[in-house]
Protein backbone atom coordinates (compact mmCIF):
# COMPACT_ATOMS: atom_id res chain seq x y z
CA UNK A 1 0.00 0.00 0.00
CA UNK A 2 1.23 3.63 -0.67
CA UNK A 3 1.93 6.10 1.78
CA UNK A 4 1.21 9.61 1.10
CA UNK A 5 2.71 12.13 3.99
CA UNK A 6 1.39 15.37 3.62
CA UNK A 7 3.52 17.90 5.54
CA UNK A 8 1.60 20.95 6.91
CA UNK A 9 -1.56 19.95 7.95
CA UNK A 10 -3.62 23.16 7.15
CA UNK A 11 -6.75 23.97 4.50
CA UNK A 12 -4.78 23.05 1.20
CA UNK A 13 -3.38 20.07 2.88
CA UNK A 14 -6.59 18.61 3.84
CA UNK A 15 -8.48 19.82 1.12
CA UNK A 16 -6.11 17.28 -0.78
CA UNK A 17 -6.03 14.59 1.67
CA UNK A 18 -9.67 14.62 1.43
CA UNK A 19 -10.14 15.06 -2.58
CA UNK A 20 -8.15 11.80 -3.08
CA UNK A 21 -9.91 9.50 -0.69
CA UNK A 22 -13.08 10.68 -2.06
CA UNK A 23 -12.14 9.99 -5.60
CA UNK A 24 -11.01 6.11 -4.36
CA UNK A 25 -7.20 6.56 -3.71
CA UNK A 26 -6.40 3.55 -2.21
CA UNK A 27 -2.65 4.49 -0.03
CA UNK A 28 -2.47 6.03 3.51
CA UNK A 29 -2.85 9.59 4.11
CA UNK A 30 -0.37 10.64 6.68
CA UNK A 31 0.45 14.18 7.94
CA UNK A 32 2.82 15.86 9.76
CA UNK A 33 2.23 19.14 11.61
CA UNK A 34 3.97 20.76 14.56
CA UNK A 35 0.41 22.07 15.55
CA UNK A 36 -1.10 18.86 17.93
CA UNK A 37 -4.89 19.95 17.21
CA UNK A 38 -4.90 20.20 13.70
CA UNK A 39 -3.55 16.70 13.22
CA UNK A 40 -6.04 15.89 16.44
CA UNK A 41 -9.20 18.16 14.07
CA UNK A 42 -7.76 16.14 10.77
CA UNK A 43 -7.41 12.60 12.22
CA UNK A 44 -11.27 13.25 13.79
CA UNK A 45 -12.94 14.16 10.87
CA UNK A 46 -11.15 11.28 8.65
CA UNK A 47 -9.19 13.89 6.89
CA UNK A 48 -5.62 11.76 7.76
CA UNK A 49 -4.93 7.99 8.38
CA UNK A 50 -2.28 8.77 10.53
CA UNK A 51 -0.94 11.96 12.02
CA UNK A 52 2.49 12.74 13.14
CA UNK A 53 3.71 15.91 15.19
CA UNK A 54 7.34 15.38 14.97
CA UNK A 55 9.74 14.49 12.31
CA UNK A 56 10.92 11.54 14.51
CA UNK A 57 7.98 9.82 14.08
CA UNK A 58 8.59 9.03 10.27
CA UNK A 59 11.59 7.07 11.44
CA UNK A 60 11.10 3.36 10.09
CA UNK A 61 8.49 4.90 7.87
CA UNK A 62 7.78 4.31 4.35
CA UNK A 63 7.02 7.08 2.24
CA UNK A 64 6.24 7.21 -1.08
CA UNK A 65 4.95 10.51 -2.09
CA UNK A 66 5.57 13.81 0.09
CA UNK A 67 3.38 17.23 -0.27
CA UNK A 68 4.65 20.21 1.60
CA UNK A 69 1.45 22.32 2.32
CA UNK A 70 3.19 24.43 4.67
CA UNK A 71 3.36 28.12 3.89
CA UNK A 72 6.41 28.42 1.43
CA UNK A 73 8.77 30.26 3.74
CA UNK A 74 9.29 27.22 5.87
CA UNK A 75 9.89 24.86 2.49
CA UNK A 76 13.92 25.41 2.71
CA UNK A 77 14.29 24.08 6.75
CA UNK A 78 11.53 21.55 6.07
CA UNK A 79 12.73 20.21 3.24
CA UNK A 80 16.86 19.89 5.02
CA UNK A 81 14.99 17.96 8.16
CA UNK A 82 13.05 15.97 6.32
CA UNK A 83 15.40 14.58 3.81
CA UNK A 84 17.20 11.92 5.79
CA UNK A 85 13.42 10.28 6.13
CA UNK A 86 12.38 10.84 2.70
CA UNK A 87 14.89 9.16 0.75
CA UNK A 88 12.95 7.55 -2.04
CA UNK A 89 9.99 9.40 -2.11
CA UNK A 90 8.18 11.21 -4.89
CA UNK A 91 8.43 14.82 -3.49
CA UNK A 92 6.03 17.34 -4.93
CA UNK A 93 4.97 20.95 -3.04
CA UNK A 94 1.66 23.45 -3.23
CA UNK A 95 3.00 26.46 -2.51
CA UNK A 96 2.35 29.71 -4.85
CA UNK A 97 5.83 31.10 -5.51
CA UNK A 98 7.86 28.24 -7.37
CA UNK A 99 11.07 30.51 -9.27
CA UNK A 100 14.26 29.59 -7.50
CA UNK A 101 12.77 27.97 -4.81
CA UNK A 102 12.13 25.08 -7.41
CA UNK A 103 15.61 25.32 -8.45
CA UNK A 104 16.41 25.13 -4.18
CA UNK A 105 14.33 22.23 -3.97
CA UNK A 106 15.72 20.27 -6.61
CA UNK A 107 18.97 20.43 -4.89
CA UNK A 108 17.89 19.12 -1.55
CA UNK A 109 15.51 16.29 -2.74
CA UNK A 110 17.09 16.00 -6.55
CA UNK A 111 14.92 14.66 -9.93
CA UNK A 112 12.18 13.38 -7.86
CA UNK A 113 10.80 16.89 -6.77
CA UNK A 114 8.66 18.09 -8.66
CA UNK A 115 7.38 21.61 -8.30
CA UNK A 116 2.78 22.63 -8.23
CA UNK A 117 0.81 25.13 -7.64
CA UNK A 118 -2.62 24.42 -7.44
CA UNK A 119 -4.68 27.35 -8.56
CA UNK A 120 -7.72 26.91 -5.72
CA UNK A 121 -8.30 28.57 -2.96
CA UNK A 122 -10.22 30.15 -0.39
CA UNK A 123 -9.69 32.98 2.37
CA UNK A 124 -10.65 30.07 4.96
CA UNK A 125 -7.40 28.13 6.35
CA UNK A 126 -7.40 25.70 8.66
CA UNK A 127 -7.71 22.16 7.96
CA UNK A 128 -11.36 22.17 9.96
CA UNK A 129 -12.65 23.85 6.20
CA UNK A 130 -10.91 21.18 4.33
CA UNK A 131 -12.98 20.89 1.04
CA UNK A 132 -12.62 17.36 -0.94
CA UNK A 133 -14.38 19.25 -4.12
CA UNK A 134 -11.71 22.28 -3.63
CA UNK A 135 -9.80 21.28 -7.07
CA UNK A 136 -12.07 20.21 -9.10
CA UNK A 137 -11.83 21.85 -12.52
CA UNK A 138 -9.52 23.92 -11.30
CA UNK A 139 -5.98 24.54 -12.99
CA UNK A 140 -2.95 23.24 -11.19
CA UNK A 141 0.32 24.71 -12.54
CA UNK A 142 3.31 21.96 -12.35
CA UNK A 143 7.19 23.62 -13.23
CA UNK A 144 9.27 20.66 -14.04
CA UNK A 145 12.58 21.41 -14.85
CA UNK A 146 15.39 19.80 -17.20
CA UNK A 147 16.71 18.02 -14.36
CA UNK A 148 12.77 16.35 -13.51
CA UNK A 149 12.18 12.78 -13.71
CA UNK A 150 9.83 11.99 -16.19
CA UNK A 151 8.28 9.40 -14.20
CA UNK A 152 7.78 11.20 -11.01
CA UNK A 153 6.26 14.30 -12.91
CA UNK A 154 3.54 12.01 -15.01
CA UNK A 155 3.01 10.54 -11.11
CA UNK A 156 2.59 14.28 -9.54
CA UNK A 157 0.46 14.92 -12.56
CA UNK A 158 -1.85 11.66 -12.20
CA UNK A 159 -2.18 12.45 -8.92
CA UNK A 160 -4.10 16.14 -9.82
CA UNK A 161 -6.03 15.02 -12.55
CA UNK A 162 -7.51 12.11 -10.15
CA UNK A 163 -9.00 14.84 -8.10
CA UNK A 164 -10.39 16.63 -11.06
CA UNK A 165 -7.72 19.25 -11.68
CA UNK A 166 -6.84 20.57 -15.56
CA UNK A 167 -2.37 20.18 -15.52
CA UNK A 168 -0.55 22.90 -16.73
CA UNK A 169 3.03 23.10 -17.18
CA UNK A 170 5.22 26.57 -16.98
CA UNK A 171 8.74 27.61 -16.26
CA UNK A 172 9.15 28.31 -12.66
CA UNK A 173 10.09 31.95 -13.09
CA UNK A 174 7.74 32.71 -15.38
CA UNK A 175 5.25 31.16 -12.96
CA UNK A 176 6.35 33.69 -10.54
CA UNK A 177 5.76 36.63 -12.80
CA UNK A 178 2.51 35.35 -13.93
CA UNK A 179 1.21 34.83 -10.67
CA UNK A 180 2.93 37.93 -8.76
CA UNK A 181 0.66 39.83 -11.56
CA UNK A 182 -2.96 37.75 -11.61
CA UNK A 183 -2.43 36.70 -7.89
CA UNK A 184 -0.61 38.41 -5.67
CA UNK A 185 -0.84 41.99 -6.54
CA UNK A 186 -4.35 41.34 -6.46
CA UNK A 187 -3.97 40.30 -2.71
CA UNK A 188 -1.17 43.23 -2.08
CA UNK A 189 -4.04 45.51 -3.25
CA UNK A 190 -6.92 44.14 -1.26
CA UNK A 191 -5.06 44.17 1.48
CA UNK A 192 -4.22 47.43 1.20
CA UNK A 193 -7.84 48.92 0.47
CA UNK A 194 -9.07 47.57 4.31
CA UNK A 195 -6.63 48.80 5.37
CA UNK A 196 -7.36 52.63 4.03
CA UNK A 197 -10.29 52.30 4.34
CA UNK A 198 -9.54 51.51 8.03
CA UNK A 199 -7.74 54.45 8.30
CA UNK A 200 -10.39 56.93 6.69
CA UNK A 201 -12.93 55.07 9.39
CA UNK A 202 -11.93 57.99 11.77
CA UNK A 203 -15.23 59.75 13.47
CA UNK A 204 -17.46 57.21 10.88
CA UNK A 205 -17.25 53.26 10.94
CA UNK A 206 -17.14 52.72 7.23
CA UNK A 207 -17.18 49.36 7.04
CA UNK A 208 -21.01 49.69 8.44
CA UNK A 209 -21.57 51.02 4.45
CA UNK A 210 -20.17 48.23 2.46
CA UNK A 211 -21.11 49.33 -1.17
CA UNK A 212 -22.58 47.11 -3.51
CA UNK A 213 -19.74 44.34 -4.91
CA UNK A 214 -17.25 45.65 -1.41
CA UNK A 215 -17.40 41.79 -0.01
CA UNK A 216 -16.85 39.99 -2.97
CA UNK A 217 -14.34 42.84 -3.91
CA UNK A 218 -12.58 42.32 -0.65
CA UNK A 219 -13.30 39.09 0.11
CA UNK A 220 -9.52 37.92 -0.33
CA UNK A 221 -8.18 40.59 2.17
CA UNK A 222 -9.43 37.66 4.43
CA UNK A 223 -6.63 35.17 3.32
CA UNK A 224 -4.42 34.11 5.92
CA UNK A 225 -1.79 36.34 7.04
CA UNK A 226 1.17 33.93 7.62
CA UNK A 227 0.69 31.99 4.25
CA UNK A 228 0.54 35.66 2.64
CA UNK A 229 3.21 36.76 4.57
CA UNK A 230 5.24 33.97 2.86
CA UNK A 231 3.80 34.70 -0.58
CA UNK A 232 4.98 38.49 -0.73
CA UNK A 233 8.47 37.68 0.71
CA UNK A 234 9.43 34.58 -1.68
CA UNK A 235 7.96 36.46 -4.67
CA UNK A 236 9.41 40.07 -3.13
CA UNK A 237 10.97 41.22 -6.36
CA UNK A 238 8.10 40.38 -9.00
CA UNK A 239 5.46 41.72 -6.86
CA UNK A 240 7.28 45.11 -6.11
CA UNK A 241 7.56 45.36 -9.88
CA UNK A 242 3.85 44.33 -10.70
CA UNK A 243 2.87 46.84 -7.57
CA UNK A 244 4.44 49.36 -9.62
CA UNK A 245 2.71 49.49 -12.91
CA UNK A 246 0.06 49.22 -10.49
CA UNK A 247 0.40 52.21 -9.09
CA UNK A 248 1.36 53.95 -12.34
CA UNK A 249 -2.59 52.95 -13.43
CA UNK A 250 -3.85 54.38 -10.11
CA UNK A 251 -1.72 57.83 -11.21
CA UNK A 252 -3.00 57.71 -14.47
CA UNK A 253 -6.77 57.13 -13.92
CA UNK A 254 -6.12 59.60 -10.82
CA UNK A 255 -5.01 62.34 -13.19
CA UNK A 256 -7.73 62.00 -15.45
CA UNK A 257 -10.64 62.94 -12.51
CA UNK A 258 -8.34 65.04 -11.29
CA UNK A 259 -8.56 67.10 -14.21
CA UNK A 260 -11.89 66.05 -15.32
CA UNK A 261 -10.82 64.90 -18.91
CA UNK A 262 -14.50 63.24 -19.44
CA UNK A 263 -13.44 62.15 -23.21
CA UNK A 264 -9.95 60.02 -22.08
CA UNK A 265 -11.53 59.31 -18.57
CA UNK A 266 -14.71 57.79 -20.40
CA UNK A 267 -12.28 55.81 -22.96
CA UNK A 268 -9.89 54.35 -20.02
CA UNK A 269 -12.97 53.10 -18.33
CA UNK A 270 -14.54 51.66 -21.23
CA UNK A 271 -11.32 49.78 -22.25
CA UNK A 272 -10.77 47.61 -18.57
CA UNK A 273 -14.95 47.14 -18.26
CA UNK A 274 -14.83 45.49 -21.86
CA UNK A 275 -11.84 43.50 -20.60
CA UNK A 276 -13.06 42.78 -17.47
CA UNK A 277 -16.57 41.49 -19.28
CA UNK A 278 -14.47 39.51 -21.64
CA UNK A 279 -13.68 37.03 -18.63
CA UNK A 280 -17.29 36.07 -17.81
CA UNK B 1 -53.90 56.73 -10.52
CA UNK B 2 -50.73 57.70 -9.93
CA UNK B 3 -48.27 58.08 -12.77
CA UNK B 4 -44.68 57.38 -11.41
CA UNK B 5 -42.00 58.58 -14.15
CA UNK B 6 -38.64 57.08 -14.13
CA UNK B 7 -36.12 59.37 -16.31
CA UNK B 8 -33.84 57.21 -17.63
CA UNK B 9 -34.92 53.24 -18.73
CA UNK B 10 -31.47 51.48 -17.64
CA UNK B 11 -30.94 48.86 -15.18
CA UNK B 12 -31.50 50.36 -12.09
CA UNK B 13 -34.45 52.57 -13.22
CA UNK B 14 -35.66 49.29 -14.86
CA UNK B 15 -35.46 47.06 -11.65
CA UNK B 16 -36.99 49.48 -9.74
CA UNK B 17 -39.87 49.72 -12.05
CA UNK B 18 -40.04 45.97 -11.50
CA UNK B 19 -39.71 45.63 -8.08
CA UNK B 20 -43.21 48.04 -8.01
CA UNK B 21 -45.06 46.11 -9.96
CA UNK B 22 -43.96 42.78 -8.83
CA UNK B 23 -44.93 44.13 -5.24
CA UNK B 24 -48.43 45.34 -6.41
CA UNK B 25 -47.63 49.02 -6.90
CA UNK B 26 -51.16 50.11 -8.50
CA UNK B 27 -49.83 53.28 -10.10
CA UNK B 28 -48.88 53.39 -14.20
CA UNK B 29 -44.75 53.52 -14.93
CA UNK B 30 -43.81 55.51 -17.83
CA UNK B 31 -40.49 55.20 -19.33
CA UNK B 32 -38.20 58.51 -20.59
CA UNK B 33 -35.37 58.08 -22.43
CA UNK B 34 -33.25 59.53 -25.65
CA UNK B 35 -32.47 55.90 -26.24
CA UNK B 36 -35.35 54.94 -28.48
CA UNK B 37 -34.57 50.78 -28.20
CA UNK B 38 -34.15 50.87 -24.45
CA UNK B 39 -37.70 52.35 -24.46
CA UNK B 40 -38.58 49.71 -26.97
CA UNK B 41 -37.31 46.60 -24.96
CA UNK B 42 -38.72 47.91 -21.19
CA UNK B 43 -41.79 48.46 -23.13
CA UNK B 44 -41.90 44.46 -24.82
CA UNK B 45 -40.72 43.26 -20.95
CA UNK B 46 -43.88 45.06 -19.27
CA UNK B 47 -40.96 46.76 -17.43
CA UNK B 48 -42.84 50.24 -18.38
CA UNK B 49 -46.17 50.88 -19.22
CA UNK B 50 -45.66 54.05 -21.40
CA UNK B 51 -42.38 55.05 -23.31
CA UNK B 52 -41.33 58.30 -23.80
CA UNK B 53 -38.28 59.42 -26.06
CA UNK B 54 -38.87 63.12 -25.71
CA UNK B 55 -39.55 65.41 -23.10
CA UNK B 56 -42.38 67.35 -25.24
CA UNK B 57 -44.32 63.98 -25.12
CA UNK B 58 -44.66 65.03 -21.12
CA UNK B 59 -46.81 67.95 -22.33
CA UNK B 60 -50.41 67.33 -20.88
CA UNK B 61 -49.39 64.37 -18.57
CA UNK B 62 -49.55 64.41 -15.08
CA UNK B 63 -46.98 63.04 -13.15
CA UNK B 64 -46.85 62.01 -9.31
CA UNK B 65 -43.31 60.89 -8.71
CA UNK B 66 -40.29 61.26 -10.63
CA UNK B 67 -37.53 59.21 -10.13
CA UNK B 68 -34.28 60.43 -12.35
CA UNK B 69 -32.43 57.29 -13.24
CA UNK B 70 -29.75 58.66 -15.58
CA UNK B 71 -25.83 58.86 -14.93
CA UNK B 72 -25.18 61.38 -12.31
CA UNK B 73 -23.50 64.27 -14.26
CA UNK B 74 -26.75 64.74 -16.69
CA UNK B 75 -29.26 65.51 -13.65
CA UNK B 76 -28.62 68.89 -14.04
CA UNK B 77 -29.84 69.50 -17.65
CA UNK B 78 -32.41 66.90 -17.06
CA UNK B 79 -33.67 68.50 -14.10
CA UNK B 80 -34.07 71.91 -15.51
CA UNK B 81 -35.66 70.79 -19.13
CA UNK B 82 -37.78 68.31 -17.04
CA UNK B 83 -39.35 71.23 -14.39
CA UNK B 84 -41.84 72.97 -16.34
CA UNK B 85 -43.81 69.65 -16.87
CA UNK B 86 -43.29 67.99 -13.40
CA UNK B 87 -44.30 71.09 -11.84
CA UNK B 88 -46.10 69.57 -8.65
CA UNK B 89 -44.51 66.25 -8.57
CA UNK B 90 -42.61 64.46 -6.13
CA UNK B 91 -38.88 64.27 -7.18
CA UNK B 92 -36.27 62.04 -6.33
CA UNK B 93 -33.31 60.02 -7.89
CA UNK B 94 -30.75 57.12 -7.79
CA UNK B 95 -27.65 58.67 -8.27
CA UNK B 96 -24.31 57.21 -6.18
CA UNK B 97 -22.90 60.96 -5.78
CA UNK B 98 -25.33 63.41 -3.59
CA UNK B 99 -23.69 66.05 -1.78
CA UNK B 100 -23.91 69.39 -3.69
CA UNK B 101 -25.75 68.03 -6.20
CA UNK B 102 -28.44 67.49 -3.69
CA UNK B 103 -28.75 71.16 -3.03
CA UNK B 104 -28.28 71.90 -6.88
CA UNK B 105 -31.59 69.89 -7.62
CA UNK B 106 -33.23 71.19 -4.77
CA UNK B 107 -32.28 74.90 -6.17
CA UNK B 108 -34.24 73.66 -8.95
CA UNK B 109 -36.92 71.46 -7.30
CA UNK B 110 -37.67 72.93 -4.32
CA UNK B 111 -38.48 70.98 -1.10
CA UNK B 112 -40.01 68.25 -3.07
CA UNK B 113 -37.44 66.80 -3.69
CA UNK B 114 -35.49 63.93 -1.65
CA UNK B 115 -31.98 62.62 -2.85
CA UNK B 116 -31.83 59.01 -2.42
CA UNK B 117 -28.90 56.72 -3.20
CA UNK B 118 -29.80 52.43 -2.84
CA UNK B 119 -26.88 50.88 -2.12
CA UNK B 120 -27.45 48.09 -4.93
CA UNK B 121 -26.09 47.57 -8.47
CA UNK B 122 -24.66 45.31 -10.11
CA UNK B 123 -21.73 45.06 -13.11
CA UNK B 124 -24.51 44.59 -15.62
CA UNK B 125 -26.09 47.57 -17.27
CA UNK B 126 -29.12 48.16 -19.69
CA UNK B 127 -32.67 47.78 -18.65
CA UNK B 128 -32.72 44.25 -20.32
CA UNK B 129 -30.96 42.89 -17.01
CA UNK B 130 -33.92 44.80 -14.69
CA UNK B 131 -34.33 42.38 -11.52
CA UNK B 132 -37.40 42.70 -9.65
CA UNK B 133 -35.36 41.94 -6.56
CA UNK B 134 -32.65 44.05 -7.19
CA UNK B 135 -33.20 46.37 -3.54
CA UNK B 136 -34.40 43.36 -1.59
CA UNK B 137 -32.64 43.40 1.60
CA UNK B 138 -30.39 46.47 0.38
CA UNK B 139 -29.68 49.62 2.34
CA UNK B 140 -31.14 53.10 0.39
CA UNK B 141 -29.41 56.18 1.74
CA UNK B 142 -31.96 59.30 1.38
CA UNK B 143 -30.24 62.44 2.12
CA UNK B 144 -33.04 64.93 3.56
CA UNK B 145 -31.94 68.64 3.86
CA UNK B 146 -33.76 71.33 6.27
CA UNK B 147 -35.54 72.39 3.06
CA UNK B 148 -37.09 68.77 2.30
CA UNK B 149 -40.75 68.39 2.66
CA UNK B 150 -41.59 65.65 5.57
CA UNK B 151 -44.45 64.35 3.56
CA UNK B 152 -42.16 64.38 0.31
CA UNK B 153 -39.57 62.21 2.40
CA UNK B 154 -41.88 59.93 3.86
CA UNK B 155 -43.49 59.00 0.63
CA UNK B 156 -39.84 58.34 -1.12
CA UNK B 157 -39.47 56.10 2.01
CA UNK B 158 -42.56 54.45 1.68
CA UNK B 159 -41.58 53.16 -1.95
CA UNK B 160 -38.36 51.81 -0.85
CA UNK B 161 -39.12 50.02 1.67
CA UNK B 162 -42.08 48.90 -0.42
CA UNK B 163 -39.77 46.73 -2.44
CA UNK B 164 -37.94 45.34 0.18
CA UNK B 165 -35.27 47.80 0.99
CA UNK B 166 -34.31 49.52 4.35
CA UNK B 167 -34.13 53.38 3.86
CA UNK B 168 -31.29 55.04 5.74
CA UNK B 169 -31.09 59.08 6.49
CA UNK B 170 -27.45 60.54 5.90
CA UNK B 171 -26.41 63.91 5.23
CA UNK B 172 -25.77 64.61 1.46
CA UNK B 173 -21.78 65.59 2.25
CA UNK B 174 -20.92 62.80 4.20
CA UNK B 175 -22.89 60.56 2.38
CA UNK B 176 -19.94 61.25 -0.59
CA UNK B 177 -17.23 61.06 1.73
CA UNK B 178 -18.49 57.34 3.04
CA UNK B 179 -19.29 56.19 -0.32
CA UNK B 180 -16.00 57.69 -1.89
CA UNK B 181 -13.97 55.60 0.50
CA UNK B 182 -16.25 52.18 0.59
CA UNK B 183 -17.53 51.84 -2.48
CA UNK B 184 -16.00 54.84 -5.39
CA UNK B 185 -12.26 53.95 -4.06
CA UNK B 186 -12.82 50.42 -4.49
CA UNK B 187 -14.18 50.62 -8.49
CA UNK B 188 -11.38 52.99 -8.78
CA UNK B 189 -9.25 50.54 -7.79
CA UNK B 190 -10.39 48.06 -9.65
CA UNK B 191 -10.48 49.23 -12.80
CA UNK B 192 -6.99 50.62 -12.20
CA UNK B 193 -5.70 46.68 -11.65
CA UNK B 194 -7.49 45.50 -14.81
CA UNK B 195 -5.46 48.04 -16.83
CA UNK B 196 -2.17 47.34 -14.71
CA UNK B 197 -2.46 43.70 -15.65
CA UNK B 198 -3.16 44.16 -19.56
CA UNK B 199 -0.05 46.35 -19.21
CA UNK B 200 1.82 43.37 -18.14
CA UNK B 201 0.61 41.16 -20.27
CA UNK B 202 3.26 41.59 -22.73
CA UNK B 203 4.37 38.54 -24.21
CA UNK B 204 2.35 36.63 -22.12
CA UNK B 205 -1.74 36.63 -21.66
CA UNK B 206 -2.24 37.12 -18.14
CA UNK B 207 -5.53 36.97 -18.29
CA UNK B 208 -5.49 33.65 -19.09
CA UNK B 209 -4.38 32.89 -15.35
CA UNK B 210 -6.96 34.25 -13.31
CA UNK B 211 -6.02 33.11 -9.73
CA UNK B 212 -7.87 32.09 -6.76
CA UNK B 213 -10.50 35.01 -6.14
CA UNK B 214 -9.96 37.08 -9.26
CA UNK B 215 -13.11 36.66 -11.07
CA UNK B 216 -14.74 38.05 -7.65
CA UNK B 217 -11.96 40.62 -6.84
CA UNK B 218 -12.62 42.37 -10.22
CA UNK B 219 -15.94 41.75 -10.85
CA UNK B 220 -16.62 45.42 -9.90
CA UNK B 221 -14.06 46.79 -13.08
CA UNK B 222 -16.74 45.49 -15.45
CA UNK B 223 -19.53 48.03 -14.96
CA UNK B 224 -20.97 50.26 -16.86
CA UNK B 225 -17.85 53.26 -17.94
CA UNK B 226 -20.29 55.95 -18.48
CA UNK B 227 -22.40 55.55 -14.94
CA UNK B 228 -18.72 55.60 -13.43
CA UNK B 229 -17.47 58.56 -15.28
CA UNK B 230 -20.24 60.18 -13.95
CA UNK B 231 -19.41 59.14 -10.64
CA UNK B 232 -15.66 59.72 -10.33
CA UNK B 233 -16.10 62.83 -11.96
CA UNK B 234 -19.00 64.39 -9.59
CA UNK B 235 -17.50 62.74 -6.49
CA UNK B 236 -13.51 63.82 -7.42
CA UNK B 237 -12.81 65.67 -4.42
CA UNK B 238 -13.81 62.71 -1.97
CA UNK B 239 -12.42 60.21 -4.65
CA UNK B 240 -9.38 61.64 -4.86
CA UNK B 241 -9.02 61.67 -0.97
CA UNK B 242 -9.58 58.61 -0.90
CA UNK B 243 -6.89 57.45 -3.22
CA UNK B 244 -4.25 59.54 -1.59
CA UNK B 245 -4.91 57.58 1.59
CA UNK B 246 -4.96 54.21 -0.33
CA UNK B 247 -1.76 54.75 -2.00
CA UNK B 248 -0.15 55.50 1.32
CA UNK B 249 -1.35 52.14 2.21
CA UNK B 250 0.20 50.69 -0.50
CA UNK B 251 3.03 52.02 -0.11
CA UNK B 252 3.02 51.08 3.37
CA UNK B 253 2.84 47.02 2.09
CA UNK B 254 5.64 47.82 -0.26
CA UNK B 255 7.74 48.89 2.08
CA UNK B 256 7.59 45.89 4.33
CA UNK B 257 8.09 43.89 1.57
CA UNK B 258 10.98 45.65 0.40
CA UNK B 259 12.53 45.44 3.47
CA UNK B 260 11.24 42.05 4.52
CA UNK B 261 10.42 43.53 7.66
CA UNK B 262 8.64 40.08 8.57
CA UNK B 263 6.47 40.91 12.33
CA UNK B 264 5.59 44.01 11.16
CA UNK B 265 4.37 42.75 7.80
CA UNK B 266 2.96 39.38 9.72
CA UNK B 267 0.84 42.22 11.68
CA UNK B 268 -0.29 44.37 9.04
CA UNK B 269 -2.04 41.50 7.09
CA UNK B 270 -2.99 39.91 10.12
CA UNK B 271 -4.68 43.43 11.11
CA UNK B 272 -6.98 43.45 7.51
CA UNK B 273 -7.53 40.19 7.49
CA UNK B 274 -9.24 40.11 10.81
CA UNK B 275 -11.02 43.00 10.04
CA UNK B 276 -11.85 42.19 6.70
CA UNK B 277 -13.18 38.56 7.99
CA UNK B 278 -15.21 40.30 10.69
CA UNK B 279 -17.51 41.68 8.03
CA UNK B 280 -18.58 37.88 7.32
Amino acid sequence: MENLLIVGVGFMGGSLALALKKRGYRGRVLGLDLDKEAIKIALEKGIIDEGLDKLEDLKGKRIDTVVLATPVRAFRSVASSLKPFVGKAIITDIGSVKGKLVLELEEIFGPKFVGGHPIAGREKSGVLHSDPDLFEGKKVILTPTEKTDGVCLEKVKNMWTGVGARVEFMDPFLHDWVFGAVSHLPHAVAFSLIDAIEEMSDGVDLFKYPGAGFRDFTRIAGSDPVMWRDIFLENKENLLKAMDVYVKSLEKLKKLVENSQEEDLTDFLAKVSKRRRSLG
